[in-house]
């Protein structure tokens, strides 16, 4: 006995819910949940089911790719921890609180290392026996840079996600490609507003009222991938932009953290630079 | 061509989402929306679909009723205007909110008529050329009141729901088994903390720093029915209970309005004393 | 014995609190509250204290000239009743809030009148007994419309706010310079997200997880007058543009009757394109 | 040049914040932030000043002493690092969040030790060099065990606050009385709804649509101490109550830190069981 979820997009026709729970039914497996949502303006069909029983992986695979529309989507995804590599530059909150969570078995991940193009939290990371691995950007061009990082990372086998934990500088298209859809990323601001350079001075500046932070998926339009997760809070006058930059490190870690987790119980569907979660 | 809301509870077993959807496709019906939960606790399922096409309704319910598990439980509802009667004493917010809301059209309803033990309300509710009944409670007993305002009722045919906006007397087990899972209550605080008389006072005496609302289905059990949705708002020692009670309006309005909202769409089911919600 | 509010803003200094509240202490007042805040960026103070006593307006106006700074300002309001004009469109949610806060007594204010530049919305208003303008804009030059407008504001005598509760027409500078500071608008963004036409449906495209409303005082920087309040609600991926409307005209109105209500309270000092909010 | 917290409570009569304020002044010193309230209800006045200039301390006690009525508490604090010892049993979440934030310097404080019933959490709290005492229960009377606690909390010096981060035993009145408005705690439930024994559970039963987390001070009502602070979040039926659990966490963390931070820049009055928050 296994379980599985299956992850099935395409474009909606009548009849997709019917055939796939009839090959589930055909299949003899369980129905543990079941989540479908057809966006009707772009005539498409997401479907995320979790289903248990005896499976036969290649024949389920086979039965639902002929009912279904041949562009369908079908991923068929065993639940075990993925494996993430987390970057960072040299704050701490958003790392240590994925770190405190994976210590707490929250999350369903192996961090494999944590990279930064600084040393300063050797110390932190490697007291929880995770590999740091410093690769320094000074006195190189950003391309050899990242090209150091892509190596550091593709010596690990199976990365499934790149998290930025705060990882304070410009990603490049080249490596953006290189892991599309696998880099999440915490945006220091209620995206779209404050895009940039030091958003919580823009925030202060502009006299917000609410500031809030924004995971996203990262692509190669800086600060405009598609957003995963949100949240904010209030402010007032009497923040200081310092002060908003504080308050706001408690949201971007709880922001990061839930777009993480989903992201690790494979609940999101990425498509038309827009997510939908299940 | 017509849209149904089909609204299926049963005791869970392997292959209900199967049977249901091939019901829909052999009745040549397009979903437009599905949604399922099981209580796995309690072994439920439940299942909320829109469909659309040319329904023939009778067929429909007995193919469905075929499929399913004799103690299914099967609604067919057409989306249309639902009859509802409003009950209210002498505050005027929640009332206020939804006669604005029904002349916003926001809300699936006709408001048959607004009844209150107090006039004070007439010559707001009559502006909206909704008719205002005072049935006054002096001089009569609970249950001699009640059995006036159950005949102000029945006045009315198919009632579909009963909203206490701010009714503040008791009702008897007896009336509210005349219209069970048919009232829906604001409650005045975020249950079931400070249940019974004045809980802004409660709250304030307490010194809580977040207040809150709850709507919920009336039952015998006052102030206990299953919750349908809630709201709270920060507070702190500068409110005194009557700030409490003035920002709890805002809250109060807001999720009577939400609770009856999703009554209106049919995307309730009641059991266990609990609410599932699509 | 009476109640007035005292509003002091001035270059901060060393002892200000200590001068203030010796001129209070030697007219034999009471504080029934007293905030302070000091920008120190802009070097700003302000001040805003409730005090009662038998006040001899005159005296203490002179008295606290005499302790502050001359490029102070200073301001002494009676607690009463503030006379408003709305200005809408079609939209009633906004307007609709405010009207039923007005009867239910919530706003210490009076309503002067409605005006608008359709008719769609004379019957609602007209109910409540408050005059109702249809200054149409058809076959007229923005600045003539806009003249008609002000002719018919400056007939109505002391008029202390004009709210935009969904005025859907963008205002010249001329206009916004007649009645500076004055003017509180509703904007249907979290700004400075999404500024410009259909906020709404920019926010679906992009996706975002969470949709927002902001009050803010009206100046010649289109949608970028100094921010009263902002509120959010979430959304997800079955959101339709249409629905993030739907959703957010309930934030809306509650945005909007929020930083009315501070209006109404002398609570807000406006500097530097920002607010102090007491 | 120095700088002070100047924390005052005293029944509240004309003239206090002026007689202050000159004490202020005549002492050359500038106020940086004043935050004053009065209890109508209670005729007690609140007010906490940072202050800065060159402070002779005892004379500045003194001439507050002299203006102020006998009755009144007057602290002058010096902004340093509070020294607090955590208690905790075997959930990590709530003590893992004031690690990385200690390690972050968010927070104002020297962990002396972390004292658990168990050895569970050792690994982790050794890790970022803090003393981990391990005090089992075992085996002992609960006077026995916390007489125990005392002593090793007594080892230590000056101990400004012990923060329970999830310690899973009940204190005895005796503990208590020995920490009063030292011993912050946080309570896995929006109070005072599911008081006691596992509230996810009860909440779960009831069908609550939303949750939350309580800190308070403890005294010897039984998790009925002032409250802090309180958050809430959003919950539906598809929370089993272990899914509550896991959120709740979230929730738990950060209103613990939040009402430590609270109390390590002295921020909190205590008064007739509930807090003033400056």
């Amino acid at each position: 006995m296994s379980k599985y979820r299956v992850l099935i997009d395409a474009n909606d026709e009548k009849g997709l819910v019917h055939k796939v729970s009839t090959v589930f039914y055909n299949n003899d497996l369980n129905i543990l949940s079941n989540s479908e949502f057809v966006d009707k303006e772009n005539n498409k069909f997401f479907m995320r089911s979790v289903v248990d029983g005896d499976i036969d992986i290649s024949k389920l695979r086979e039965s639902l790719k002929e009912v279904l529309p041949k562009s369908a989507g079908i991923k068929l995804i065993e639940p075990k921890k993925k494996n993430i590599i987390i970057m960072a530059t040299k704050e701490l909150h958003a790392l240590g609180d994925i770190l405190i969570r994976h210590e707490a078995d929250e999350l369903d991940a192996n961090i494999l290392a944590v990279i930064s193009n600084y040393d300063e939290l050797e110390s932190l990371v490697t007291r929880f026996n995770i590999p740091y691995i410093t690769v320094s950007h000074e006195g190189l061009e950003r391309i050899e840079h990242e090209q150091k990082i892509i190596e550091c990372i593709d010596s690990f086998k199976d990365v499934d996600y790149i998290v930025l934990a705060k990882y304070m500088r410009i990603l490049t298209p080249r490596f953006v490609e290189t892991y599309e859809d696998k880099i999440i990323n915490i945006h220091h601001s209620f995206l779209p507003a404050f895009i940039g350079a030091n958003p919580y001075k823009q925030a202060y500046n502009r006299g917000v009222k609410i500031i809030g932070a924004t995971a996203h998926f990262v692509n190669n339009n800086l600060d405009e991938g598609p957003i995963i997760a949100q949240e904010v809070i209030h402010v007032d006058h009497a923040y200081s932009w310092k002060d908003m930059q504080r308050s706001g490190r408690d949201v971007e870690k709880v922001v990061l953290s839930r777009a993480l987790k989903l992201a690790l119980e494979d609940r999101i569907f990425v498509y038309a630079n827009k997510t939908v979660i299940f």
